[in-house]
């Protein structure tokens, strides 16, 4: 099931591999800004003679077809950074970009997948069938994913394959179990609105920063009085927009947030009190709310032959004692738009090592990952495809 | 005690007067960026003759040096606008510039007193005198006046005389009584520091959105339980700048904010409640607070002389009627820093008139005057030089 | 004007005076349940030979009728004390009953005007017309004088007076000044109904525990932003009763308040926004609210002429140092019923001296009076009279 | 297994049993004061001429030997009601005690629990041990069992079983599951301590009211952010105990609330941040927070061969249908000190029917049950008790 020539192949890249992410993480481009990335992968799949297609605006979509013919079998890396200032200023490839930060482990993934499509096209010779390469933009703003279906990416495919790497497990585990693993993550946009005036004269005015605080203090009772506490929910206000000026009573107020839940009625059941509490929050002081909520990614269910066939590659590379059992994250992930296409199964490969003081949160401005992780995803990548491929 | 002269002259130059609040209308700029504005009322004084000085690094002062030695007499007009969406869009000299305009009635004090200045230079052989003309950047960041008192605006100035317009007050209305007249206008900024994370993982994280929305709702009680409710007082929290992305829970709020009121004691006392608040809110969650409070404009008390003063020179100029009590204003007006240098007295004129829908909040994105205020304070302005002089 | 007899009898009287105020307190009854009060006022009237009259179900009316034909001026003291405890515990003459307390000075009035009374009958030959004596119960439900008039009280009063003993004020002043003395003090009652439950299914219940709070907080708004801050406003949620048990979820929840201003636009403003506050928090969770709004008593305007006389009268019989000049207090007073029936005014006596630690706030568990205060209350309830029926 | 003639014992008394249940019902009495169901029980009791002992104050202990040797099960009923008013007014049997109400079905455990004693004591010739019968009072306080416990009522028990009437199930079903079954049920009160005062004088006093409300708003986020979503907790505030007169500033509020959760590392996580919280809410306004945390019971834990045993003893009973799996259930049930002291498990008995309107949560006032539901559970009981002992 495994492919000795794979495993050589990444062992001997691994310097490569390490350099690229370092590179990828010193140059990072927010969701659909991935200009720079998507040249460079396009230029490396050039260089490997790897025919590949740039969608629109950004993202790559490759194959390395092998000899001989046969399923195809889809891989995914996202390649996006987050709008978050790096706080590891003393890195040498710490981010160059003010206020841009790989602060969720997308250059990891993408230099995984490139090492990982450079170690099977050097096998495809012997290959029985096609391995599609998905380099996807935008999954932070969850609209990546869709966009890449829209665009062909799942053409043909046959089973399909993402892996995270998890600063919350340690190094050298892959966690890929069936069922639930990531939440399902929507959007949700209010805007309030007063009436602004002189900060001298707020009998004049409706005053859209009371409005707006009003209504996150009440909204958090959505979820510790109104859901089910057995139901795993998470509403959370990440960014407030209030008023213009210190001394100008705010006449506008935009808050946007997160919603996070594993199933659907949980999901229309937050939805619609959102609605409600904006709503009336607005009315006590007469000012009006509009409530945005977009439906993102539904929650990722990994089916379970190909959660267990995961599990089956990851002992044949790495041992027994790779595996691990990471309960479902809240996170979301746009992958599901890709099982909404095919089967297949999103894995977890660990990069929390406290020596390293690599176990900060994802999106925090000092996350970082242990390096020693990126040979185990990219192995995993390649060696997944190949036995897939080979069964 | 009027000098004939002066009033027909005014009328003369009354289109004048127009056309010239509506040029500075349509070409907003906000506080220290005044520079094309600067640039005309330097244009303007060079056309008539009257020498200038320039103020680094905007604003003007300038001399009507009279034929005859005697007093110095300074009138002031404040020249910049604000950071509001002007909403009068179908006016004809609506503001050019997105996101800024004169909401505030500056642009009719600037052309109230260029028209003034006019005036008394064509009188300027009979004048027994100086008259020191002020053209005040910033007085919307409270800083304006201060600077222009450092460069020299006061010097030799025995009398100082300020206008202001007012939507609340009917056009063809002055008022001006001796005690209080704007409040104290002090800044608080308060930045609150949490720990940011994954959206989706709140257990890991300080969340600030939660921290600052909890503060603004707290802190509404300093108003409405720790103040004698008969000692007036405002606490406006104008601007909430929470986080980076709806789905990062936020790690930094800042919230900036103005107070307003009476007496020192309360000044001190809200000053003090803030920290205490900010504090112990930031504890609750395990959070920071840093709380900056930024010592504004003292409150404006006229002197009884200076304000009897302009009783009398404004019913002189327009008959017993004109003459008006507004009750003071918890509006700022750093013309507070010029009477610290020199006795003087501010004065409103009405512009508010319910027919043209003059009556909007100043500050507000509909405010707007009624220009047949204008001539009442250009001659007012004029009117109480040439008197002020000639006592 | 002073009567030189009656000041001798306070004099005489003055340990009687402090004796009788300290046996009312000891024996505190809250409004509407004063039997023992009324029961000994009845008895001390009797044994002065006082015509009196027992109102219902508690409360003296009574008459000292001069010799001599004339006005008739009415005296009035309230007799009723709180539902407060008292923490002077060491006091000889502490109240005897728990949780009840006269942390307002009532008794005071009651023993200066039985004081008064002895001393006016003694004199009552030379007396050119009547004094009514008016004790009131109920003061502080602000339901007492209304009651009192409607039995009576007032029926052929030319002119009435009455006193409060003032703890923030020095001993051996007087204040009584025309205007404004006493705010409006209206009652106001939410009630809120959820859906009660388990304690552990808060989404299957409405919890009225998260309502009540939301008012409370989001109702300090009312005040801090919506009401011009130059007009002085009071809104105090007193008592909040929320749920029935530790672990059942609360299904309701009971919030009274009073309200206080000086103006009946502002009262009615505040009415119209607790109902607003108090629909909308309900609407956010889905729970129903009933506002009881229920008009207390008016503010206090004393009439010039009354005011003025009461001036002169304390000037007579203390000199004029006794003068002072208090500001309106938010407190209210039913007085304002007597002065909807006839002309009068309403004084305050100081009694506050910080040797004796006397300068508590009224209602607060530690208030009490500087004795001293009694004989100048007395005093000035019998001169009044006097120097009114003889003018 | 089953044992028929104790089926068909129960069948026969069958009306007994809704009759007993329902004279209950009409006389609930609350935990602790459980003084005539205690005397109820022991004359009912007698009657049989079942060896019983009453307990300090309330509760029974009662042993049915059986005439061969053998184990000791215990069968615990609970038999205190709640302070809730009961709504079911039209019931002949609803509560004759205005606010109680036995709103959570211990009266049905009551009775079920004396005819199995009934069914028991007539086999008792054939029992291979002893049945210890546990009337325990104060299950609603969560100090009944303990107390029971140290009062000798497991002494010699190797095993023991318990029952919980269930309306979110339907009738005719018993869950028993391995595992959690209950959560941890914890007692908390929050005692605020502000500064009273005259309610029209908020800045003389610190109000404890607005610190309670500012605490339960804010303390909603130890839930909706402190802790991990995938971790059931429930922090609900049932009681809100605040001042004592609508015009006077409230010194005193208390708060009492229970906490769940199913891990002793949730529930120090809680315990510490209402500390916090409560700490850092007051000292916002300068007021004082004590904070009493009282451990109530632990989470019950089925073991795994009682679980399993009670299923087979069901299934035998009323066939294979019988079977249910409830989740576990965020209330407490303080059963867990029985299982303190032996193996044993706890079982859920369904309740719920729509037709007959018995689906309402328990503790609500129409809470109620469908007495087809009774014979089930005293079966069980008993049927329970035979099997074990005969194992």
């Amino acid at each position: 099931m495994i492919h000795q020539k794979i495993k050589e192949a990444i062992q001997t890249y691994s310097e490569e591999l390490t350099e690229l992410r370092r590179k990828l993480h010193s140059e990072p481009e927010v969701s659909w800004e991935e200009e720079n990335t998507t040249a460079f992968i396009c230029e490396y799949l050039e260089n490997l003679g790897i025919p590949y297609r740039r969608t629109n605006p950004t993202g790559v979509i490759a194959n390395v077809a092998g000899a001989k013919v046969g399923k195809t079998v889809a891989l995914r890396a996202d390649i996006d950074a987050l709008p978050v200032e790096e706080l590891n200023k003393d890195l040498p490839y710490a981010s160059k970009e003010d206020g841009k930060m790989h602060a969720c482990g997308h250059d990891a993934h993408t230099a995984m997948l490139l090492i990982a499509a450079k170690a099977l096209n050097e096998s495809k010779e012997e290959l029985p069938g096609t391995v599609r390469l998905i380099f996807q933009p935008a999954e932070e703003a969850a609209t990546g994913a869709r966009e890449m279906v829209k665009q062909g990416a799942m053409e043909g495919v046959d089973n399909v394959f993402g892996i995270h790497i998890w600063s919350q497990m340690p190094t050298h585990k892959v966690s890929c179990t069936p069922g639930p693993s990531f939440a399902s993550a929507d959007i949700v946009k209010v805007t309030f609105k007063g009436k602004g005036g002189h900060g001298a004269m707020p009998h004049d005015c409706i005053d859209a920063a009371i409005v707006a605080s009003s209504f996150v203090m009440n909204v958090q009772t959505v979820v510790s009085r109104t859901i089910d506490p057995q139901r795993p929910a998470v509403l959370t206000i990440g960014k407030m927009d209030v008023g213009t000026r210190f001394n100008v009573i705010a006449e506008n107020a935009v808050i946007e947030g997160t919603v996070r839940c594993f199933d659907n009625e949980t999901r229309a059941h937050i939805e619609k009190q959102i609605e409600q509490y904006a709503e009336n929050v607005a009315n006590i002081y007469g000012a009006s709310a509009e409530v945005e909520y977009i439906r993102g990614t539904q929650p990722v269910i990994n089916d379970e032959y190909s959660a267990k066939f995961v599990q089956q590659v990851a002992s044949g590379a790495f041992g027994e004692d790779v595996l691990y059992t990471e309960k479902p994250t809240m996170g979301g992930e746009d992958f599901s738009f890709y099982l909404d296409e095919a089967p297949g199964s999103f894995a977890l490969v660990g990069s929390g090592n406290p020596e390293k003081d690599t176990e900060w949160a994802h999106h925090h401005g000092k996350f970082n990952i242990d390096e020693d992780a990126l040979a185990t995803g990219a192995e995993l990548y390649a060696q997944y495809a190949w036995a897939y491929l080979n069964e």
